[in-house]
This record gives structure tokens, sequence and C-alpha cells, in this order.
């Protein structure tokens, strides 16, 4: 073991240095109630985090503060200004001032052009990221993945058990990264847009080791293969989440909530396997049916099995 | 009556011409549930809607599509770049297409200046407004007026009773204005924010009239005050929503979801009244409670007031 600088390749192949800032995720206020009491309670924190990459200021993002560092990894990833982790020295998030200072190691090449040409698609943020990935979507090829109902109802599971800020003071998304049911890691922002990206951040900086001469020197380290995973979203399945999936390489996406048409439209193109309505024993599988490998004797019949019980389950919230 | 052009001042005090576009707001699909079972279930419609403004394209908006002339009038309006609903001619929607034509009576200043400035503010469409908005908010005053409980009640009422896209293929927001207890529009789209942007078009469309010659002639007309207005929203109380609301200068808004820190802290300086949670008869007022007249006696006492009755309602659905 030396204690010299490793060579010009590997240097390029180290992962950012991440600093860890923590922040009060809840915030306690004080109500009045239906009889009139005051009574206090726990609610979702939400801070600005400004975004600069070389000093220039990108993007305010409102979010919980869970994990900016992984969350403006992601930003940069999903809005395609950076193509590899391995370009980016390091994050600095400093709650005192709001900001995430983003050190690249090559600068991004054309920033100025390539962010102008979002302001046409905003309006929900969906858009702000929709206009240019879908131009991609045709190019995208799913890997071959399976998951089982057993599996499902593992990861459905998992979700229920876990402690939450959305347990402790509400209006949060959460979301999720499975391979099987095993959980990888959770998320959670008052933006699901950035729960999504935190995960995509967490992707990145998890990569899988190939062969090189092991850990004492510099291992080919490739981004995590999104095949054998599972997206899960508290969220709506839109077209944002099944693309920003499917960019990942994520080929199955579970959602406690139902599919707009959109992300429908998207699913069913690229084939991927969309899961919504997902509580308890109940789902409804959207897209991608080939890839759910169904064991119906899992799922309880429902107690009162009424005439109206598959009207009762259409509706549902819009998260 | 004559058939004379009206003068220049009536003019300038016309209304729009909007078209009335129409396009399905559900779409069925072919689902597989958890017995393996094939149904078909409606999920709602969702498709892109390019505004152009003068012939030049400002933003493409994902929507439902249930009002769209109005959703553009709204988003302009909240967009701040257009001042007042008589500087627009026209709004034509087509949407074999997918577009809204909007025609402007003497154009847009600054156009290009103003929706570039949002670029480095997007991220979930909150952003996109909240740059611009927030500078304001501390010019806003909110003007004196109060909800009774029984008022409230009547909302949450009326709100149930609605036949919605919601009931019937989930997924979708819904937002609704009310004068007291009466229900003066409701609006549902997949984003939050093109409801209360819709909103906001109607508004814009339905002003005050003053004294003015008589329906013969033209009547000085002003926009639709929302001091004796309620805002409803299925969503989160975000910052976007109270600033929205506080800018169309409701100062009372309800919701079935919770609040956000934001959200809290901007309606906390405003003195607007938040109400979350507010489903049956239980809700939280989370800020301005001084306009809420409080009859303790209408709220039912919970079926099991158990010790941990009040915990239960700390959680909740971020929407």
């Amino acid at each position: 073991m030396t204690l010299l600088s490793p060579p010009a390749e590997a240097a390029a192949q180290q992962l950012p240095y991440l600093t860890q800032a923590h922040a009060p995720l809840t915030h306690a206020v004080e109500v009045v109630n239906e009889f009139g009491e005051r009574e206090q309670v726990q609610i979702p924190a939400e801070r600005p985090l400004t975004i600069y990459v070389d000093k220039r200021e990108l993007v305010t993002l409102m979010t919980l503060g869970a994990q900016p560092e992984l969350l403006v990894l992601g930003y940069l990833r999903n809005q395609r200004l950076v193509d590899s982790v391995f370009d980016i020295d390091s994050v600095t998030v400093d709650w005192d001032v709001n900001a995430a200072a983003v050190r690249t190691r090559h600068g991004i090449a054309r920033i100025e052009e390539r962010t102008a040409s979002k302001v046409v698609t905003t309006g929900c943020g969906q858009g702000s990221v929709f206009g240019g990935l879908m131009d991609d979507v045709d190019r995208i090829v799913l890997p071959d993945a399976h998951l089982t109902q057993t599996q499902l109802y593992g990861i459905v599971n998992a979700i229920r058990l876990k402690e939450t800020t959305y347990k402790s003071s509400g209006s949060v998304h959460g979301c999720a990264l499975f391979q099987g049911d095993e959980l990888l890691t959770f998320v959670e922002d008052v933006g699901r847009h950035n729960a999504i990206d935190t995960i995509a951040g967490w992707m990145w900086m998890n990569p899988e080791r190939g062969g090189g001469s092991g850990d004492t020197g510099a291992p080919e380290q490739s981004p995590m293969s999104g095949a054998d995973k599972v997206f899960y979203t508290t969220g709506r399945l839109t077209s944002e989440m099944v693309i920003k999936s499917a960019q990942m390489g994520v080929p199955i996406v579970v959602s406690r909530s139902g599919m707009t048409q959109m992300g429908h439209s998207v699913a069913h193109q690229l084939g991927l396997c969309a899961i919504g309505r997902a509580t308890n024993r109940r789902f409804m599988c959207y897209s991608g049916a080939h890839r759910l490998v169904l064991q119906p004797e899992l799922a309880q019949p429902p107690v009162v099995p009424a005439a109206g019980s598959s009207h009762s389950r259409e509706g549902g919230v819009a998260r």
C-alpha cells in the first residue's frame, strides 16, 4: 500500500465528495381544531436550496432537506446536465445559506444553452423535463426482468413498516428503490420530483464495481444497473415518473396511487411494468403485465365481495 | 339599438372570445388485478396543450383538458404575463393539434425577458412562480373576512357531493371557489397548478359590473373580488397555493390535505386563514384563526375518543 497519488484514470473514477448537511425534517406549529382547542402538530419542513454549479446559480428547489447532496446530484443527472458522477468533484450543502455548491471536474459544456431551452416546457415542473426526455424514449430498451406477486407484497409491506416523516407529519411524498423485495434506499420530500431525483443521486453514488485491482487500486466502476431494481413511489404514475424510471434503467414501478394517461401511454410504449393502487394485497397492473409473475392464490378475497366492490377502488388519491 | 361599432373605451372593456373545446376527460385502459383477472378501468386523460401567444410559442402544459381556455387565461394571469383580461382578444383551443392560440390586443411587453427569467427557479413548477411572487407578498393586504364553522362544513359537504372525474378515475386534483358555502366553480386537473390557474381564469371571465349605462352600453367592469370568497383545494397547502390564493385576493383557503412549512410561513405572514385536513367534521386551522368563527358545538366528538386519536390524524396524504 502506498501513499502515491492514484493514476490519472483512477482520479477520473473517483466519486465526488459530499457534505452530510442535516436540518430538522419537521416543524411544530400550533393549530386550532374543530373543537376550538389549540394543539401542536408537526408539519414537514420545506426549505429553498439554491444550486450553484461552479459558482454559477442554476436553480432553486423547494425541498424537505433529508438528503440534499443526493438530491443535487440526481437533479443534475435527471436534467441531463452531467453525464457521469465522476465528472463531479464535490457537492457542499450549507443550510445556513440554503445553498448547494457543486464543483465539477471539467465544467458543464454549453450550460447556458442547455438550461435556457427548458423555459418553453415548464408549467408543472413535469414539463421542464418532459420536452427533452420524450425525444429519447424511443431509444430506451428496458431489460428483461420480472417481479413475483410475493415480492410485490413484500415491497408494499416494507413501505408500510417504514418509520417516516409522512407518518409523523403527513404531506410528503416517498420514493424507494428495491432489489426484489429488499429495500435499498428510501427518500421522502415535499416534492415528488425531488424524491425521485434523490434516488437517481443515490444510484450514482453506489456504482457497481467491476474487476480492476481490488480496493487498493482503482477498480473500474460502472453506474448501478436498474435491471434488477424496482422503483416505488407513493405518488401517481405520471409520464415523468415513468420516463425517469426508464431513464434509470428500472423496468418495474410500483405505486400506492393511480396512473395518468400520459404515464400509461409511455409505460405501454416502453413495455415498462407499471403497478398502481398497491395497498395491502390489492393492486392494478396497468402495463407490462408480462413482467409480473402472478400468484393469484396469494390475493385475499375481499371480506364482503359485493357487486359494487370493484367500483369502489376506481377512484383514488391524486398524489 | 344600432349595429355601429362600440366606442373605443367599450372595446377595451370587452371580454375575450373563448372557444369551448371539448375532449374526453377519462380514458379506458385494461389492467390486470391481484386475482390475475383482466378488467377495464378509467384513468384521467392527460394531454399536452401548447400555448402560443400572438403566434409565438410560450409553454406546453400537461392537462386533463376540462376547461383549457380558462386554464390558458389563468396561466397568463398567474405568471403575470398579462395584467388585465381585457388585454386579451381571444383564446382558441384546438385539440386536434393540442394547441391554444392566444391573440392579445396590444401584444405582451418584454415577453422574451419575462419568460426567460423563470429558468433559474423551476424544478417542481412550484419554483417557476415562486421567485417572482414572493417579492410581492409583503405588499399584499388581505381584506377582513370571516368564515363560520357552519359554512366550512357546508363547503366540505358540497365537495363531497360533487360528481367528479376524481370519483370515476382518481388521480386528479380538484379546486373550487366558494362564496360563503355556495360553490361558484369547480375545476379538476392532473396538475394542481393547472386547477388553480383555471380558477384564476374563471374569475377573470366573471368580472363585477359597476354602474355604467346598463347592458346596452359598456358598463365599467372590475376584476371579481376575492374578499368574500373561499378557495378550496384537494391538494396540500403549499406556498404556491397560499401565494396564488392571496394574489387572487382570497383570504381563506380550505384543503382536504395538510400544509407544508413554506405554505405555513407565507400564510402566517399574510394573516391568511389556512384550514387543512378538512374532512367530515374535522379540520385544523393552521393560521389566521381570527377569521374562523368557531362553533365547537357542531363538531362531533370522535366515536372512540381514545388517547391515540389525535395522533392518528397527524399523518395524511401528500397531494
